[in-house]
């Protein structure tokens, strides 16, 4: 396979790299894209290093596959480009998550969604595949009509300068220095921030709506509501999501238990609690606190934890393309 | 006024001297009870220092009020020999909450029960009344059947050590050293940890299962049913709760933000988010992001934050006597 990655030096594109690597994909040549700054600056890959280029025309002809990891103007921008070279894309902007010729894909739950693609296959937000993959079995015992969630949104989910913001907040406090903030529309240093994204006609944000608008059809379930509540705190990697839901049929929490032990890539935390700390730098999604909602009666809470860079975002991006390359006719 | 403090040296006994300050109580005398520890250092007190001096039973008697800010033991210890020395016991613990014959007081929403009190009033706890004063005015407007809450609490819940535990370990991560964790299960600096207080048969804490009961004494509404999940966060001050209410009828929400901003002790917000970081060091509880759950056509959801060491602790306390001597027959 020939990959390329546009947004390679980000925290998201770095990571797409170190996933190729972990799933041995048998990558025969990987192209790296990114900004004029970056250009000229290698990125090891299977310890060889990659020069990153500035992405034209020609240097995407030859590739099969492109992974984006850049703004939604530029992945507007480029994708007519990666069409015309013929490769399929697949993409972590938000740009065409919503278009109905365009699948949406958390591989372990609609994988074969993905194999009626026309080129072009969205990645869903971050804190939506972590959600997502913790509801799934439940969903497939009952299907879920009703989800409250709230997150608690790490700063790397802004990238390397959310990173960057809290570190130097820190820093600023300890040597009662001002503090600065661009990233975040608050102070995120000891704090918690209660927006992310920009507000809709109905209250909630973008990013809160993907919540229920991917949802649905991730889990091809178009009776799922959810009110959702995206909350930055000041934790560096891992998203974590509080959810209650309600299903069509009471469960047994046992039953669900069962389900989410089984399922791909979660893992139950029915001793221990599930923590961002612990779920960072690896592809599970933590699940824990699993009990009955006191509020209806086939209400069930839980508590999952996962790495929005990897889980979120890069890794599922190259299990999508793990998938294609699986289930090739 | 002759007023005592017991437990006057940890966090909330000192903030519960500021606030007699700040509500500019008639205070004639102050006295200061902590452990062996303490003995001996003084405090100010409206500009003048105030002895800490051990707890006997003889310096109980002559006061008019005893504020507690001790453990479940030592208040169950202290409360005969308050009872003895004749002194009406304002007391922070969980000790005596639930009894039937004990009433539990947010002044603002049920300070008439105060009135009937046997000498012994309990402070509710901290998350619990923050929350139920961002609920009370909607309450009123039509019960409130349901409650879905994911809190995001300080350090300073667990008193000074908490405090001390996170710049500890932030102090530690930053100097490449071993991280220790005593106060709280694991690591808070940068991570969430969702397990406050022991659990119970159903699954919940009893951190969590305090929203439901003690908010059902305080909102005199036995109908009200909570499932609330609690998060330690990295935040040294503040606690902010994400809200999921469903009342009887369906309420405008213009009709909400009013009946919020009319009500005594709150701050709404509707063009800016409330933050802990902004919320702390004063006794209003800021209530923001209401708009209209998407799962419940009767349902609202919000977000609040509140200094749960003062509001939701030291002034509580203050204001429930500030309450009696201001409705004194």
């Amino acid at each position: 396979m020939k990959i390329g990655i546009i947004g390679a030096s980000g925290a998201v594109g770095r990571e797409m790299i170190n996933s190729l690597e972990d799933y041995k994909l048998d990558v025969e040549e990987l192209r790296l894209f990114a900004s004029e700054r970056s250009v000229g600056k290698a990125i090891l890959f299977n310890g060889n290093p990659v020069e990153i280029e500035l992405l034209t025309q020609e240097r995407l002809f030859g590739l099969d596959y492109v992974l984006g990891a850049v703004s939604n103007e530029l992945s507007k921008k480029y994708w007519p480009m990666i069409e015309m070279a013929g490769a399929v894309y697949v993409d972590n902007s938000s740009a065409f998550r919503m278009n109905d010729n365009v699948p949406l894909i958390v591989p372990e739950i609609n994988g074969e969604d993905a194999l009626k693609h026309n080129g072009l296959i969205s990645n869903p937000n971050c804190s939506t595949i972590i959600t997502m993959l913790a509801l799934a079995p439940i969903n497939k015992l009952s299907k879920i009509k009703d989800v409250v969630a709230t997150t608690f949104q790490a700063v790397s989910g802004a990238g390397n300068k959310g990173i960057e913001e809290l570190k130097d907040q820190i820093r600023a406090l300890e040597n009662n220095e001002e503090i600065k903030n661009e990233v975040f529309p608050k102070q995120i240093a000891y704090n918690c921030i209660a927006e992310i994204g920009s507000y809709l006609d109905n209250g909630y944000t973008t990013e809160e709506m993907k919540m229920q608008n991917e949802g649905r059809k991730i889990l091809h379930n178009n009776d799922l509501n959810v009110s959702c509540t995206c909350v930055r705190v000041p934790v560096y990697r891992s998203h974590s999501i509080s959810v209650r839901l309600v299903t069509e049929k009471k469960l047994d929490l046992d039953r669900v238990c069962m389900a989410v032990d089984r399922y791909p890539s979660l893992k139950l935390f029915d001793e221990d609690i599930p923590t961002p700390l612990a779920s960072s730098n690896q592809d599970d999604v933590y699940v824990g606190r699993i009990r009955r909602d006191l509020t209806d009666e086939n209400g069930i809470c839980l508590f999952c934890c996962g790495d929005q860079v990897r889980r979120g975002a890069a890794s599922n991006a190259v299990l999508i393309i793990k998938y294609l390359e699986d289930n090739k006719q």
